[in-house]
């Protein structure tokens, strides 16, 4: 099957976009387009200027023998404020505090449109160049750690909260919520992380930060160190967090009926 | 800024392709890329070539007011059939089958690359087209849930096993696993799901079928139809599952030291 310029473009768009991170030899598109390599090469540097004049990232081109072009996704500032801004207005405007002060999100963070983007964001703001795994705990971090997953095309460790003995030898530890100050029992198996990994860790909400400082015990059991660490809501209070270095896209503060929530990035300095 | 016509094509691809089953009018693009109706017009033909030409699905014309074009994703039989052939390959070959018969597959139903291509397959296999949610239970169903949802447009729900009292007013339930015949719970937000809603079930394995029926009871108390059920991988044995209709896309046969996994899937037939 014969593809025109155009049709070459759309398509190696649609490939590259689906697959963040993962490289595609020039070899892979003439075969797919049937197509000489100075023509796919001259496709190429269109498709570069399609992602970087519409600020969707970059196609980076990786020469050597396992060389080939790989598009790395990066949201943009004010694409950023935007998307943050309309959800604060999402969390303040729409009856989502229950008794007990507990805010009603799971509609939010399982929304597969917001925790999309949420995951873009968080491979723009968290350098995973060296990671090897995405690590959250069950459950409500689940979607937008498996979209960061996606984005930076690294696989995703679960960890558990019971201990399912169907997946093998596990390692087993207790930790300290900052909120409640309860015991907690968090579980992985053995096999879901090789030993000396690097490791960024996605969790939706932070407080005190006893649960990310538990996850980061976890990690340090199985001779893994954490490289990064996101969260998609902290809040303001208490200022002092269990844990030192971390992303969060948005800060809440809670002061009676007054819910504050505000963007918390800082800028990314579009280049 | 001004657009080449290669540039709009490949950027229109990448923005259907992000956002399946979502509508864009002609005036988004218009305004997009600074161009006239008839331009963008003669672009989207070019990019709806694109998708059929490469099996990835269709991008179809809305008409009236609320009109425009979207995408929906279609997996072709051949990539299906590649693709399930070898994750059947990775089940068989890789050593994992643990004490007490249990087969270790998170690493698979983890993978973001993996999950991403299952929920494109349950978007061409299940009739999503009346649907209001994709329903999953916790925890290992939620990746492929999430890309299902992703892929669908439609919101996920996530039913927990433990009451969540910091979500409001729960609806909670017992249910008999269908492998261990162990009494569980299952509960939900009142708010999670609108009464009335028509939903698709997606969990990623089923052996008795009893955590999928007690999810479609769940869904009768809340006044919610199950419209479509997929599960990852079903089990050979018990043939006679508790559940009547649905689409599994793996078979799995464990006879002693035997693993026995092959595609599940009727032909789509392709158009």
């Amino acid at each position: 099957m014969k593809f025109k310029r155009t049709e070459r473009v759309g398509a190696i768009v649609k490939i590259l976009s689906d697959n963040p991170n993962q490289i595609f030899t020039l070899s892979y598109f003439t075969t797919q387009f049937n197509a000489a390599k100075s023509t796919i090469s001259e496709d190429l540097l269109v498709v570069k200027n399609v992602f970087e004049k519409l600020r969707l990232g970059k196609v980076v081109t990786i020469s050597g023998a396992a060389g080939g072009v790989k598009y790395i996704p990066r949201t943009s500032d004010e694409e950023n404020q935007k998307f943050l801004g309309e959800v604060c207005e999402r969390i303040k405007n729409e009856g989502r505090v229950l008794s007990g002060g507990f805010l009603y999100l799971i509609d939010l963070i399982y929304d597969p449109n917001i925790v999309y983007k949420i995951g873009k964001i968080f491979a723009s703001y968290i350098d995973y160049s060296e990671a090897d795994y995405i690590v959250t705990m069950e459950t409500k971090g689940i979607p937008m750690a498996l979209m960061t997953a996606k984005a930076t095309n690294l696989p995703l460790v679960i960890i558990r909260k019971d201990i399912k003995v169907s997946e093998g030898p596990t390692l087993s530890m207790t930790y300290v919520t900052g909120n409640s100050q309860k015991v907690e029992t968090m579980s992985l198996p053995r096999k879901a992380i090789q030993p000396g990994s690097k490791v960024i860790i996605i969790d939706d909400f932070m407080r005190g930060g006893g649960t990310i400082k538990g996850m980061m015990d976890l990690m340090n059991e199985f001779n893994a160190e954490v490289v990064g660490t996101g969260v998609f809501i902290s809040t303001k209070t208490p200022e002092k967090k269990l844990v030192d270095d971390w992303v969060s896209l948005i800060e809440l503060d809670i002061q009676g009926e007054d819910i504050i929530v505000n963007p918390n990035l800082a800028s990314l300095g579009d280049e």
